[in-house]
């Protein structure tokens, strides 16, 4: 069974020694949270995590969700209990306004427990999950009403959330949805139609569900431009804010899917039920938009998160499973054989997970901060600069993050040899589950698209420039600093590909947008590297810094850092050129050959 | 529902366009297997595999192999009237020599048929391919007698056979194994011990089960010397050859696994067990390797055959799913949206798929060619050599293609977006069956170790230099030709790298070993990608020959040939600069941390 330990002191290192987050402090929320306190959160996120959470994890993946007869679902064995506490420990409003219940606390570190949440039970933190996606949703587009209304419920966890988008037919493709919308005369709307992939869609979690649904007005236009976001509650609320009457919201199955069992994957049905526009009528969209950037950085979250705990569980295989000899000689000559550690490419796999999952961890963390700046700083010269940031990040976090924690959960498993494929282990289980995260809210070949063809160009390509800026005025700073040469030599080289790729974008993509297509995946993959050996930059020089000034109980850590981050720069970094090469072969090949030839 | 046709013209085009397999003519068995037969088996093949194995595939994820109470094992439905057909059809004995029953084709048509049945079934191909992993270890290392007594029965399919080598202390490193033989004075042994993950250990498909048993005879030497190979029946054989009593070998459990579940993979209790010798005493390991060579080969191409099926039904779903319209404008105006196949993004997945796949079927089918020309060659020069070529790269193929596979498999999978992560439409099966072909047989780790350490070296590295000198035979040949210059120059590229890592290897592994593990996976992959680009140059350079010829009917295959192998050398061979530059960093970084910091 995988052993999961919250990693508390990393977060801390991340977030106040590397990007120095008690700066911040005039921040809203920032100064309610200072590094003690901080600590003190990070450490009870880590016991439920640990204690709660964890136990459960193979628990929802065996017994799965049930749809009874009835058409009620019934989560696995203890997950009711586990979100209870969640609920009662404060951890839903962490980040929310206090006026709705929150305790106003910064996103980040909302984000920093939400790692280890994650880590410890995906399935399971998908319903709190969409619970804030659904309130970020709300505070963003209800009027003052609707805020009152939905919002305190959401943020003790009375009620949960959802959001409905995909229909059998249209998952990308919004413009082609069907859920009809008519107005009934009073202000409301009759929802009618059939919505699939709706995670959290119907379960015993919550007295109440308050699903965030995407319909067609009668007689709005059509494609994208027609859509309006609704308020459908699976019971209709009473003028005293209770729970009442049902809605004509149903559950009418449960998808069968390879990992995340113990979340409910539904079949939503609507027939006339009652619902509310939030926002703009025909503006729904955008208003999903803000759900979606909220849930495709928990969804990097995810499959950061998931990477981790099973890295994790390799790690401490490799530390007891005894098979074969070291190529240099014998390493424990008092046992039949040594550790499986000592094998390079056992080595080779845990290196590469760790290396990856430290630059993850600070990625996020410092998106997450860049959120906090953008919504709550106080000069919007400051705030429009981190709203470039996250703007920017948003694709690449989901999209990299993702694609490299399946990765790395199919490397530990690797580790475990032929136990690994045995559901057991757990290993199985960090496979299935983080596959999902590279498919939802947009699969990562959408990310890419956002990145190449949104993120990229807007504002004159300003975010982009910005980044880039930062990044190569780090090397030039550090440049004459001999501990840290290997480093920004390395950055510098990933970042020149980087720079080269997004020329040969604007060069080749605007009379041939192809080949925007046809680069995304790479330019992805590529800026994630780039923006990954970054954090490793600074991680180093902040290990170089703190070994200089002595650095107490931490050296050991520090020293840490410097192996991980140049192994991060010797064996990953070269991957920038294969993606420049890619991407500068253009979409001519790839789209010569006929349909019928496939 | 996944779809299935085998690709027998692109079989036919490799085995007599490129590899001209008719010029072996002179080798046993080849001439029984002309062109015009060789369609025939082909197709009857493909029709065993399209309508009899394909249909069951999903059936036997679902149903699972179920152990009943007096240890018998039920294979899903289905799979026994398949089995017989298989049977029937002569299809175990194919390759077989004659005077046991088998129809003594040459093997590598043996393999082309295996690639269509393995991609229609999986699971189910495993029982007769462990059975045919036994036959040639039996046809190796038995006696006349064991020969006469034991394979008539495998080759019809009547008994099937297994290999018994994981205990649950020991996979990798056999030397610990503790599995016991005791000799009973009469020239038998007594096996007593437990082996873990035993596919087809148990079933019902066959009257006996002949299983290959690794043990070690009482006061035998430590360690891997001291280790022997038994044939241990299931049912004691009388006299006349006949299942006669039980024979204390029982079933005590079945694994509960991430895929394949159509086989039964079992723990296996010998208690006491009469048993025979095979091959030497304390031979064991070396018999065991006929076994694992022939079983390795298998698994490649399993993971080459999961990944074509799995290619196929992204393909069809890429062609049928209407989402979004073309960056270029709509191509599909009267409906809704374009069929995402349109969209870059997806070709760039399709193609990447294809282009490996159809080299990956050249290689397969080109070694196993060689495997002929080693076993049935008239002339000890051409043997060696081709004896030289399966030993290379059987690891190659190995742990290349199953990684590729597995691959292949996920990015088939992330075509069909959400849909690809429900069960029913059979892509989440694709994926967790081929995951354990990267496992069993030796993990792909164990496979990059083996070609590094073993098969590289071995004879004064006369295998990869042979190699090496025909691939840059093959590019100076076609040097001056305007129409191979884009292909060779890709492929040059790729042969410099490869073998300068291999100079790199021999000037750093030496004294010290660490950097062989250090680079082994890397130098796989990079090895595995000159012999498909080198399969690419070759396939290219046919059709090239062909469509000069006027190709008839063959011109749109030949064209799209031209454009797969320039997509290849395109967008994949640029990875071997990478893997260059990973191997050249070394051990020291990878090694540096103590066991206790991860």
């Amino acid at each position: 069974m995988p052993t999961y330990r919250a990693p508390v002191e990393e977060t801390m290192f991340i977030l106040c020694d590397v990007l120095g987050y008690q700066r911040h402090d005039n921040l809203p929320g920032f100064a309610e949270a200072s590094p003690d306190v901080l600590a003190a959160i990070l450490a009870e996120g880590a016991k439920l995590a640990e204690n709660v959470m964890q136990p459960l994890n193979r628990v929802g993946d065996v017994e799965g969700c049930v749809r009874n007869a009835d058409g009620t679902v019934t989560t696995p064995r203890g997950f009711r209990e586990a979100y209870r506490q969640y609920c009662e420990g404060g951890w839903m409003g962490l980040s929310a306004p206090a006026e709705f219940g929150g305790q106003g606390l910064p996103y980040v570190v909302h984000s920093a427990v939400g790692e280890y949440l994650s880590s410890a039970n995906m399935a399971l933190m998908m319903y709190p999950g969409l619970t804030q996606g659904a309130i970020a949703t709300i505070l963003a587009h209800g009027t003052e009403e609707q805020k009152r209304r939905w919002l305190p419920r959401m943020v003790e966890g009375t009620w949960t959330g959802t959001m409905n988008l995909t229909e059998p037919h249209c998952g990308t493709d919004l413009g082609l949805l069907r859920t009809k919308a008519v107005p009934d005369g009073n202000g409301r709307y009759r929802i009618s139609g059939q919505k699939i992939f709706i995670s959290a869609g119907e379960h015993d979690l919550s007295e109440n569900i308050v699903h965030l649904v995407l319909a067609r007005i009668e007689g709005a236009p059509e494609g994208t431009k027609g859509i309006s976001l609704f308020i459908v509650p699976k019971l209709r609320v009473d003028e005293a804010g209770n729970p009442a009457a049902p809605n004509g919201v149903s559950c009418g199955a449960l998808e069968e899917k390879m990992g995340i069992h113990g979340n409910a994957t539904c079949v939503m049905n609507y027939d006339e039920a009652e619902g509310y526009l939030l926002g703009a009528e025909n503006g729904g969209l955008k208003a999903m938009f803000t759900m979606m950037n909220e849930a495709r950085l928990g969804v990097g979250l995810q499959g950061h998160a998931v990477g981790e705990a099973a890295y994790q569980s390799a790690a401490a295989y490799a530390r007891e499973r005894l098979q074969g000899r070291s190529l240099s000689g014998p390493k424990a000559p008092e046992r039949k054989a040594d550790p499986i550690i000592v094998h390079p490419d056992i080595r080779r796999k845990l290196m590469t997970m760790r290396a990856f999952n430290e630059a993850g961890r600070a990625l996020i963390l410092w998106t997450a901060l860049q959120a906090d700046i953008a919504h709550r700083g106080q000069d919007e010269q400051e705030r429009t600069k981190a709203q470039d940031h996250l703007a920017l990040m948003t694709p690449v976090i989901k999209g990299v993050l993702t694609d490299k924690g399946f990765e790395h959960a199919v490397m530990a498993q690797q580790v475990f040899g032929g136990h690994g494929y045995i559901e057991e282990h757990g290993m199985s289980q960090f496979v299935r589950d983080a596959r999902i995260a590279m498919i939802y809210e947009g699969a990562n070949g959408i990310q890419a698209l956002d990145l190449v063809g949104r993120k990229l160009p807007a504002n004159g390509g300003r975010a982009a420039q910005a980044f880039f800026r930062e990044v190569g005025d780090f090397c030039e700073a550090h440049r004459g600093d001999e501990k840290m040469t290997a480093y920004t030599k390395a950055l510098k080289k990933g970042l020149n590909d980087l720079q080269a790729a997004t020329l040969w974008l604007m060069q080749n993509a605007p009379q041939k947008p192809d080949n925007a297509g046809a680069a995304s995946y790479d330019y992805m993959h590529l800026f994630g590297l780039v923006a990954l050996g970054y954090m490793w930059g600074r991680m180093v020089r902040t290990a170089q810094e703190k070994l200089a000034g002595g650095a107490d109980g931490d050296a050991g850590m520090m020293e840490r850092k410097l192996v991980l981050g140049r192994f991060f720069m010797e064996r990953i970094m070269p991957e920038t050129a294969a993606h420049l090469a890619r991407i500068s072969a253009g979409a001519e090949t790839m789209m010569a050959l006929r349909e019928e030839a496939f």
